[in-house]
Formats: C-alpha cells, structure tokens, sequence
C-alpha cells in the first residue's frame, strides 16, 4: 500500500519531473493532480505539454485534473507553483492538514518554514514543529532550495563542516529548463549568454546562508560568511555548472577536501532514503569536468558533480560544481524532502 | 599609397579576420601571405577554409600562399600563428628587420616585448627600443593580449585609472572562434559548458597585471592586484562573457564608475587611428545587457560593452564585461596595435 | 524630402527589421509608428524588446507608439502584423487611401490582391488597379510570399522562365526568427528539430504557384505545377535553408541553368531600386553550401543563395537554396515592394 | 557462461556505443578491445576520450587495447572502423574464422556480404553461407546499414511488404554524433545547417534499395523503386530526423499504413532477442513529432518513430522518422544483428 500524493502545478516542467520520479517510487504513488483553471477537467495528457524524454505513465495521462483546492485531496502534496501561486494556495493546504512539500521560493525564507537539502541541514526539520497549522492538525510546509542554490550547497556542505566556510564568490551558467515552459525565447539563447536570471542572485546568497545555518533554540542562526553570485543563463537544456571560490576558517590541504566530499554522506545515505543518491558529492579528476553533457545525470541525476580543485589566488580554493536542474535542483529535492520526512515521523 | 602588409598564419580564423579587417584600410594593404606548409603554393581560396559570413576579398582570393620565411616580404607583418609556430617563426622576422605585430602568445610576457591595447598602455611600446632586433635593424615584436584579457582590461582601466583596483574576481564564459578552426567539436558544446581551456587562467591573470602595470626604468611593473579567474567554455559563436568583481583602493560611487566608463578615450581616440572605436567602453544599462548576440558587434567589434554595474557583498562591486574575441581580440587588437606603433614612430 | 512612412506591427520580429532597413533609406523614412494597445503612447524605445545586433535608430527609439488606427498617418504603410490582425487593420488602412504594403499572410491569396516577388512577377501589382479601395481613393494592399516561399521561388524563377517547371519537392529548415518573439520556445529547439510548422507548408505550396502564375484578362493564373512542401523548424537564428527537387518541361543542362541563376536579373536590378541585389540568386560552388551562417547575409541579405546542382533519381535536379527570412523573406521584401511600386507609380 | 567478444575501433563514438550496449548484456562480455596504434598497450580509460553520458564501466576501463590483429582474438568481433580501415582490417579477421558485425560501410555492398536490419531482412543473413571465409573456417563479414538509411528502412518496410513502394524522396536532418569525434566543428554547426555529407546521399540510396531486396538464387535483387535523397548536417546531438515522401503500388488508406507500422513485427521480438524493442516502429500522433529531444530514446534508442501521415501533392503519402544514429543507427543495430546470427546458428 503506497501513500497517496497529490501533485499542485502538475502541467508545469517541474510538475512532470515529478511525475516522471514518483513514476515506479516505492513509497509514493500520484492519486490527485492540480493545475491552473486552464487545464481544470482535463486529462492530464490534454492538459500538459510533455517536455521530457520518457513518455507520460499511462496510468497519470487519464488522470483528471484538479482545481487547486484541498478538498479530500491527499494528505501529502508536492507543489511546484510559481512563487505568486504558492504564496496563496500552499497555506490553504497546509491549513487542511496537508503536508505541503514544496519546490516553490514563496516561503524558503521564512523563520518557522524549513528549508532543507537532506543531505545538509535535515535537522531543521524540526521547525515544522512550530508551525501553527502543524499545532492546529499537523499540516505544515516544507521547501527545498532554489536550483542554483542546491549544487553549491551540496558542494560547501562537506567543507564547511570540516573546514569553516568564511567566503563564497559563485559565477552561474544556468540551464534553460530552470526558467520552465515556454520559458527562455530561442531567440534569446541560441548562440547567446544572457548575463541575468531575475531575483536569483538573491536567491542563491540568501538561501546559501540558511541552508548552512544552524538551529539553535527554534531558530535558524543563517552560516556568517559572505556570499556573492553572479547568474547567467546559457544554452544548455539540463544542469547548472557553477565556478566557486572560497576562503577557509582553517588551513585545508587539497587531499583533505577531497576527502571530504568523497566521505560525504548522511542520513538519506545511512538508512537508505529511496531517492538518496548513494555519493551526493562526487569529484570527477578529469581536467575539464564536470560538464552537464557527460555528468548531469550521475547518481540519477541527484549528485552534485565537483571538480577542478585548484588554489585561488584571491581566496583560497577554486572549484567547479554541477547538478541537476530540475531533479536535485527542484523535483527530486522535494521527493527526498518528502522521504526524509516520512523517515522522521513528519507523515501521519 | 598603402602601406604594404605581410600576415603569417594567413589561413587561420585570425588570420581569416585579419584579411577582413584589412580589407579597404586606408593604411595598409595585405601584399604577402603565409601559412603551413601544407598550404605553400596554392591560392588563398584553395588554401584557407574561409569561415567569415563576408565573402574572401576577390583580390586576396587569388594571391599566392608562401611559406613563413623572411625574404623580401613587407616590412610591416600581422602574425596568427600557434604559440609554438610563432617562438620559432616571429624571432626570424623581427631579425629581418619586420615589424612583427602578433597575437600570439609566445613572447607577450618577455619582459622586452610590449604588450599593448592601444586606449591602455600605449606608452608600453617604448619597449621596443630596448629589442636587441631593434637596435640592429628597427625590426621588433610587439603583441597585444589573450582574447580573454582585451575585454576585463578595457573595462578595469578607466577604474583602475581612477579609484586603484586592489583584488579581481573574474569567470570567463568564452566563444568558441576564441579556440580556432577546428577548435572545438560540436559534441563538446552542443547544450554544454566546459569549465576549462588550456593555460587560460594563467594569461588571463599574467596579462591583465602586465597591461595595467606601469613602465618604469625600462621595465613593466605589473600592477599589484590580485586577481582569480575561472574560464569556461559556452555555445557562443564571437563574444567573450565575463563576471567580475572587483575591490578598489579608493571608495567608488555608481555614478563615478559609470561616468569613468563613458568618460574613457584615449589616444587612438585622440589622433583618430582608423581602427579605432569613438567609444572603447560601452556601458548598456538594460538589466539583462551585455549580451553577445546583441552586443558584440559595438563599435564594428572594437568596443567592450559593459552592464550591470552592483554591489559586490565581499569586494566592491559587481559588472558584467562583453568583448569580440577574434576582433577586439585578435585580429582588430593587432590593426589597432599597428596603427599606433605607425602614428607613435615605429614604422620606418 | 523623402517619402514619410508608417510601420504597422512596428515592435515585433519584423516591425524591427523594417526600422533596421529603413534607417538611411534613400527615399523613405519612418514617421509613425503603431504597435498593439499595450504599447501605445509608450516610446518605441520603452515599448520594443529590441533582438537586433545594432542598436534602435536614435531618432525611432524617441519616437511615440499609436494605436493602429488610420488617422492622420502617412499615405505609405509598412505592415508586420499578425494574420489575424491583419485581416481587420489592413483594409482600414487601405480604405483610408494608404498604400499598405505588408509581410501578412492575410490577403496573399486573396484575387485582387498582389503577391510579389519584384524580381520574379512585378507585373502582378497590376492586380491593384483592381482593388476597390484604389478606385475610390488610391489605397490598396499589396503583399510579398511567407518566408519560406521567396527563397525558392527566387531559385525557380529563373529556371521555370526558360525551362518550365513541372514539379517540385521541398523540405525546409526553418530558422527561430521566423516565429517571432517570443516565438520558439528554447526548451524546444537545442539540439532539436521541430518537424511542423502551422500552416506553412500550405502557405509554401499555394503561394509559390500563384508568385509563378500569369497575369491573364486581370487574374492570376497560377502556375500549373504541382508542389509538396515539408517544413521543419531548426536551431538556426537567420537563414531558411530548403533541399529542393524539381522536374522540368523542357530538357535542361547543368550548364544551362547555372547560367539561368548568374544571369538572372529583372527591373529592380535594371532600374537600380535601392534595396535591390546586384544579384538576386548567387550559386556558390562549393561542395556543402549555402550554409545560414556564412550565406545569409548575401546582398545584404536580399540575395538567394543556391549550391549543389545535382541530378535527381526521381526528377531532374536537386539542390539547396538559402535565404534571409526576416530581410528578403520579410521586411526586405516588402520595402522593394514599396521601390517598385513607387517607380511603377502606385504612389500618390 | 556469455560469449566473449571483440570491438574493432572501440575509442571511438560508435566503440563507445558498443560498450555502453553491451554492459549487463545478458549473452555477451566484452573480452578483448583494439583501436589505433596510438591507444595500444595503453588503457581503455586512458585510451578513450569517452563521451557518453554514463561512466565507463570500471571493468572496461582497465582493460587493456590492443593491436588490431586477430590473433587470440575472441571469435565474434563487433567493428566501428573507418571505412578504409575496415576495408584492410575486417577480411583480416574473417579469414582467420571471426564473425565480423560491422557497422563499416567498406563491404556492405558487396554481392556475398549481407545488409542487414533484423526486423528487415534477417534472411539475407544467408549470404554469409557463400563467403569464402565462412566455407574455409566459419569467419564472415556481415554488416548493419549506414544511420540515415536504417531510420527510413524501418519506416519503409511495413508499407513495402504490404503496398509495394514505387518511388521515394528523403531529405534528411542528421546529428552530429553521426561524424564521429572530434567530427563536426562547432563553428561548422552552431545556428547553421550544413546541406552536405560526403557520400551519404549515395549511401542512402543504394543501402536502402538492397534492404528491401529479396534474396533470390544466393543474390540480392534490390528493390525497384526509385530514390532520391538529400542529406543536411543539424545542430542536434543524437537523432536523425527525416522528412519523408512515397509513392505506392497499391492504393493505401491513412489507416492501413498506421496499422502496417503499429503491427509491424519480425523475428527479433517474436524471439525476444534482447536488444530488440518490442515495437520497432512507434507512430507519434502529435501535431508536430517525433523530435529528436523527445523521441530518439524510445525502446532504449532501438525504436523508428514516425509521425506526420499525411497526402503528398506529388507522390502518395509523407511523414516523418526519426531513428536514434547511434544506437539503433550503428552499435544497437549490429548487436541486434549479433543477436539474430546468434539464433540463427551463426555462431560457433
């Protein structure tokens, strides 16, 4: 008997992915699909405009859609709103009991709302427990970072731990998927670099800082180091390739941060979270890697590729991260969101 | 009368945008050409695999391709040779009494050889007095820098001239007609990034310090920032993309950046090389500018566009720097190089 | 004192093109301006996503957006609306006594109605004198082929002139531009080929016979050949490249029609109309050409490229034409429309 | 117990494919690997620039390449040669009692050597009997089509068998992994067609009329109809498209040659061959498929999907296909040859 899951944004390009990952998931199976009044009524198939490269389960293409309302929905939804969207509808859901498991940016930042890479910072998990609608029926909300934001973390994570991150510069070359559908004009990527990705270098400063901050007395106490980013779009279908420097706290040889991201692992990996890539961080030696053609989908696309260690003349190390998207980046964050959550008693 | 001009690596994508370039120059006039051996003998047409979107100029068309050896050649030579083709070949020319004006990078870093952009560091050709070849007989190399460097150096001078840069943070997002023809495979960046290219980083950051150092006693002293690159290569076509960030030894306002920017001429402004841009640094003020599919043909391909001038959370401040490789870079770098060594003396 | 004109459509794809084209026009320029209501009373600067690689005209950018209404405006009308749009705004225009020459598909097929390519059926805009609107007051609607159709319409002109065609084959390749903005989506054109465009291949196969047809008792008698027509849109920017086949009436040699393509030349070239080519088709001989990226902009990209004359097994010959989409395919057309029609004196 | 097997030319893209394939191949292991003289004595790791998007597999990686001499050599060999060294190399390993699956052009004409698509005409397997090897010792040579023929074969041969086709017009839109690495240069590809690839046309053509040949009296007598083709390069990285024209003996309703293809089955799935997809031919009724970004995959990449059934002005009927170039185009299709050789008794 799997848990029934609803899906809100389902038509969207994060919406698929979901479908596509919850298609044959152990735990999890999608009974309850919700979009924009557009698409209410219809079937999911006349509904969506399928961008991925394995076709739509059969079993959801017949599937109706929804309006988005909590009324004898699943108890447990996966949404993929635009930010506007989510702001309105998730606490509705969350206010029925729901537990909304969100990819959407309206409430990462705020205090009482985890914003969680399994991985990192499972901990805060914990301030679900002060939600008022948690308290009131054990609904809540719960959010993964933005797509940007998840790889550099992933990456930093292992470091900071061992080493103390005291300053982070990160030059962005994101993939057109991130911008959804339809997204980025072909007119303006093709043969292109557009040096601007609207809100994300907050985003990513923001986040960054949060996600490796830690609870202390119900609070999350954001990392204190600097962070700046810089965001470009390039032509690139899946994967975000990242180039990162930072400055230590402490002294760390070039073995020791290999090691590091080589020995990383955590709860998702100990007890085996169905979703949980089994290395979250894998360094790839080679000298121009990792690239999104070769390495995106490591890991079923949940792995953080790093590469090109190197000093900095500036800080102390350079590095190159990569991930994916729209599956560590954005569904597959929420699905092992949700796993880790049902693994720590959040599901009732 | 035009003054007549040799190129050595004629058949070459450089070599390519300096027959462009020449083409209808009121100075000079491309009277020899050279290449591999492979090519020796036959016309330019049978010899170059053209890739220029202008068709080969008809009268070029037919010269014949000779081999790289100074005999009876002009006076005056354009070189777009491989780094290791041009340590052997250049030193034989410049022996021969020739001008050789190169954009290669094999001498750029001797410390008797300038290396100039024109609107930077003109003054820096006074090296050549020093060339033992032009002290016998006014021969001489004189270079300009890596594709990479010409664009980040154009947007630092005017700041660097005004406020001091003390630390550069810079991650290059590079064109594909940067690494030749064939240069890089299709399969390679089709949808893809690849975080490397061989020895950039290191002429990115060598260089930049050479060309905003000062000539003192005969000799370069490069200036004494720091500086960290990372470089990347992107589906581009022309126009290399560059993130930086920036500290500076004097506090800088917005408007005062803007206005050194905009503010920025120099001589080949001054006396009207022909060559050269009326404005060396654009800065567009769109939120998502530079771009090279808009911006990269400014000023015929001889201007830097600049964009998005922020706050830098851990330097300074933040922009985004738009450049022509193959011609602010390469092949218009060297022309506008000649021009000024003619207007500053140095052709005899 | 030049000829004032007005632009309909003027902040899309095509309304740029016509400002591109018309700047430093000889005998028009641009006056008025009309966009969609979202856009009115904006400047055109504020108003157009500008994707051109010059930048806006200065005195254009400065210019006021009106509504699209036929009220004081200029007695010549440059249109680049929407079919839809088209069909209701044109007439009005033409009802007002404007000369409306436009890019829509709206009124191609219409009888009274001229398309024309100026080089191939220049003849036809005697249809004009038929146009009630031009009885009553001199306005009339006059129109150019899709893009698609102009390439190889240009390409069999000469062909069918002397040798009489019979049958064609046609598989194009479509660039982006064609589609407008934001037109293809990006997620759906990388490293893809879309085989549909809507109603394209019907447009290409109906337009091409009637540009082909003669002008008999006051109607046009399209040509008699029959045409399939297969479209497919690819990640090319500019330039529809299109793999043609063709039988003909009478037996042709290679010779024969190569000299009909280089010796091809009609009253715009004869008369020396402005935006005319001096060569409306360029056969290049080389073994893989044309190619968009280095043909396109042939004749300031009012010239059609062709390449590989070859025998065909099933009919008489193959080869590949080339052309711009949004200059001869577009806003080109339509302004050498506006020169022959002014030197045939349709203008008041 | 599986059967060891050879790669001739495993370094390169299609070598790539046949390890990527025949990893967890439930009948073969890959035994022994040979490339150029370059790779040999060195690692299959340090050997090949890999550039698929899954690791090498670690057992492979350390396997050491050898010289491409057929001495020990397993006895089923899989070759992804250049066609001139496939022409001095194959026969070499035939002689001495190898079953050569080749995907090399070099003798794929050849009266006594069969072309074989599984599902096509496995029966023309038969020629082997006839090859001077085969009676000497048990070597042959037994080939798989070139990637742009296999696509159309496949679609071609439902409605062959059944209505008879008369004459065919193919324009194709190949990939560029079609060319191997390094292969295409992305200056040649990027926002460009390239309307030329040498000798596929020629290719195209002849391949596709003796698959559709019947074998009479031990000699393949080709298909009757006439076929014309055009071959065009396209910035996609897997995946031929290619737009399709047919003229049929026997009068064929829509619903008959969708019902040819969606029933379309042969030997390889009626023995469940187990690289054979289990729907050869997939009809996608979407408006505008199949794609190569959406539909190359299908059937693990073994899948022809077509789409588009409609009346063609000139001939009968056009669609479109699609056939992944790699997989079902060059490796799968000579494993999936294997495979059928393999039942057939073909192997000793």
């Amino acid at each position: 008997m799997k848990i029934p899951v609803g899906i809100l944004g389902a038509t969207g390009m994060v919406g698929q992915r979901f479908i596509q990952l919850l298609e044959d998931h152990p735990w999890f199976e999608v009974s309850w699909l919700a979009a924009s009044e557009r698409s209410s009524g219809m079937t999911y198939a006349e509904a969506a405009r399928w961008k991925l490269n394995t076709p739509i389960p059969e079993r959801v293409a017949k599937m109706r859609v929804n309006d988005a309302v909590p009324d004898g929905t699943p108890k447990v939804i996966f949404a993929a709103l635009d930010a506007s969207a989510a702001k309105e509808i998730e606490p509705k859901f969350a206010d029925a009991g729901c537990a909304v498991i969100t990819n959407s940016s309206a409430f990462r930042m705020h205090k009482d709302v985890p914003l969680v890479i399994p991985e990192v910072n499972g901990d805060h998990f914990k301030l679900i427990d002060q939600q008022s609608w948690h308290k009131k029926n054990g609904g809540y909300i719960a959010t993964n970072p933005n797509c940007s934001a998840i790889g550099l973390v992933m990456a930093l994570a292992p470091i900071h731990r061992h080493f103390g991150v005291e300053a982070v510069f990160v030059t962005t070359m994101q993939a057109v998927s991130g911008a959804g559908y339809p997204g980025v004009a072909s007119l303006d990527i093709l043969g292109n670099v557009i040096p601007y990705i609207a809100k994300e270098e907050e985003k990513l400063e923001e986040e960054t800082r949060k996600l490796l901050g830690e609870l202390r007395n119900g609070a999350i106490q954001d990392a204190s180091f600097k962070i700046s980013a810089q965001c470009n779009r390039v032509a690139v279908e899946d994967g975000h390739t990242e180039s990162v420097s930072i400055k230590l706290k402490r002294i760390a040889k070039e073995e020791e941060i290999l090691e590091a991201w080589s020995s990383f692992r955590s709860r998702p990996q100990d007890v085996g979270l169905p979703t949980a890539p089994k290395r979250p961080v894998i360094y790839n030696s080679g000298i121009d890697r990792p690239q999104p053609r070769l390495d995106v989908n490591h890991g079923n696309g949940m792995s953080a590729t790093v590469g090109r260690l190197r000093p900095c003349n500036l800080l102390d190390w350079k590095f190159t991260v990569l991930s994916h998207n729209t599956i560590r980046g954005a569904a597959g964050a929420a699905v092992l969101n949700a796993e880790l959550l049902k693994e720590d008693g959040y599901f009732h």
